[in-house]
């Protein structure tokens, strides 16, 4: 056991384990047909976490929410690239990403997370984001509407600032384009700010208002050859910012996180196509505009 | 037109060029199904290049055979990661990926090039490795025989040392294996020393006798479902490897390269099931034990 385990420690870890549980029972409820497995796992130099996955469902193609405690001592390198001196540590965390089989049904990440620092550092960061990949505006209109009513109810005024630093964040600078429709993102959120962790608890909460009423909504909508191929070539696009950009896939490989844990954010079926162009006036080439920031708020959905 | 064109710079370009025309007719006329489509580029702040794409083949899936000359002012960042301080350089090479579609034929990967730089420094680098799925032995002793004799030709006593580079380079930590069944790799070679551009030239020229044997041998040899499906799953390291630890996908990305002329490395088709593991007995076990350092030229194949 760690010395930074704290109260705020604490009560992040009840929050994450809470969430993943709820969420894990909702979501296989939806999908009908796979459950969610459950694989423990230990850090050799401290802590561990709970890998829970399903797979090959009706519903849900490939899909993680894991949650993980790990302390020690900070590996070298990433004292330095936290900003920071080197020491001991201690970070929890939920982290989901749920990639549907129905290319009607946007891929969907959340992460919540706590760090505390030896020399009294901590804090709190997070967010979540839609990867859509067909052009239905109302969902992503539904989508940012919970986003800011979690964040302005916690830290009102905050939705704007954290919106824009989710498309800042979630960009890939090689294509000019965002990964998905953006959503929120934060950082270093001071951990002694109580309402950084009720930030925290409410962006976790919104994850099933944000998300199940999209599944419900396009889970048995027909989809077409072509409308898969579009998903599995923005699949390809997801997989190259998190292997290229994301630092918490960065973080998780270096801090000797589980590897297979780390990479259930990679979709399972991908298609890496030279010089692929959506045709003109395919819902292709509208839904490649939405990758832009765009202020979903004052859209009529 | 760089001032840092020099008569080796030529030579380089040269044989660049009439490799990139000879492989891809010899390549071609082995698919018999499709050609090398070519897309020359400019890059905006000096030199381009010419891709030779093949997709869709009967026996090549994906494939590039790409040639590029670029000079400028070095970006910023560049000059740092390649030890050395800013200013203008120039810089021309062959890169070739191969992925065919047949599991039973390994995917290629050939690079060559040369770099010159204002404060007078010169190298270059270069390599050849395979990536094979099915566990024929006897194919890699083949390449790995033709890659010593190339080596040595050029520099004697070379092969065993740029083996090891291969091997060291082509590797995955996070997986604790390598991406194939390596070659030679090599870098930062003189530019003032004749034998370096003779090594080069020669493993350019090794570069169909060491393909073109196997996949003779292989194209017409059926392959099953798991076949396919292992292949796919090792696809995905090929795609992990080259956009967390390659460095020449880096500098691609860094120095203004076309961006689908560096991910022609990205195979077409790719999966990444959760925790995957070769049936024990399995073609794939024994294909997964020769991911790891060996001695190829001592095999009796």
């Amino acid at each position: 056991m760690s010395k930074l385990i704290s109260p705020s420690f604490e009560a992040m870890e009840a929050l994450i384990l809470r969430l993943q549980s709820t969420i894990c029972a909702e979501l296989a409820e939806v999908d009908g047909g796979a459950e969610f497995v459950a694989h423990p796992w230990r850090r050799e130099t401290g802590g561990g976490g709970l890998t829970r996955v399903i797979q090959q469902g009706k519903v849900f193609e490939k899909g993680g929410v894991n949650t993980s405690s790990v302390y020690g001592e900070l590996p070298p390198g990433l004292a330095e690239q936290l900003g920071t001196t080197p020491g001991a540590f201690a970070a929890c965390g939920l982290s989901i990403v749920i990639h549907p089989r129905s290319p009607r049904i946007p891929t969907i990440h959340l992460n919540i997370r706590y760090f505390q620092l030896e020399n009294g550092q901590s804090w709190y960061a997070g967010g979540m984001d839609l990867t859509p990949y067909y052009p239905h505006p109302e969902d992503f209109v539904h989508f940012h509407r919970v986003l800011h009513q979690a964040c302005e109810a916690a830290l009102p005024g905050s939705y704007q600032k954290f919106k824009a630093q989710c498309d800042r964040y979630f960009y890939l600078p090689h294509r000019g384009e965002m990964r998905g429709v953006g959503g929120v993102f934060y950082d270093h959120l001071d951990g002694a700010n109580p309402s950084h962790f009720e930030l925290n608890r409410r962006i976790g909460e919104a994850f099933l208002p944000a998300y199940l009423p999209i599944v419900l909504r396009r889970k048995d909508e027909p989809f077409t050859d072509q409308d898969r191929e579009f998903q599995l070539i923005r699949r390809g696009r997801y997989v190259e910012f998190n292997l290229l950009y994301d630092r918490g896939t960065a973080f998780g490989l270096q801090s000797g996180g589980r590897v297979e844990s780390i990479f259930i954010s990679l979709p399972l079926e991908v298609k890496f196509p030279y010089n692929w162009q959506a045709p003109p006036g395919s819902p292709y080439a509208e839904m490649t505009r939405y990758y832009q920031p765009r202020d979903w708020l004052d859209e009529t959905g």
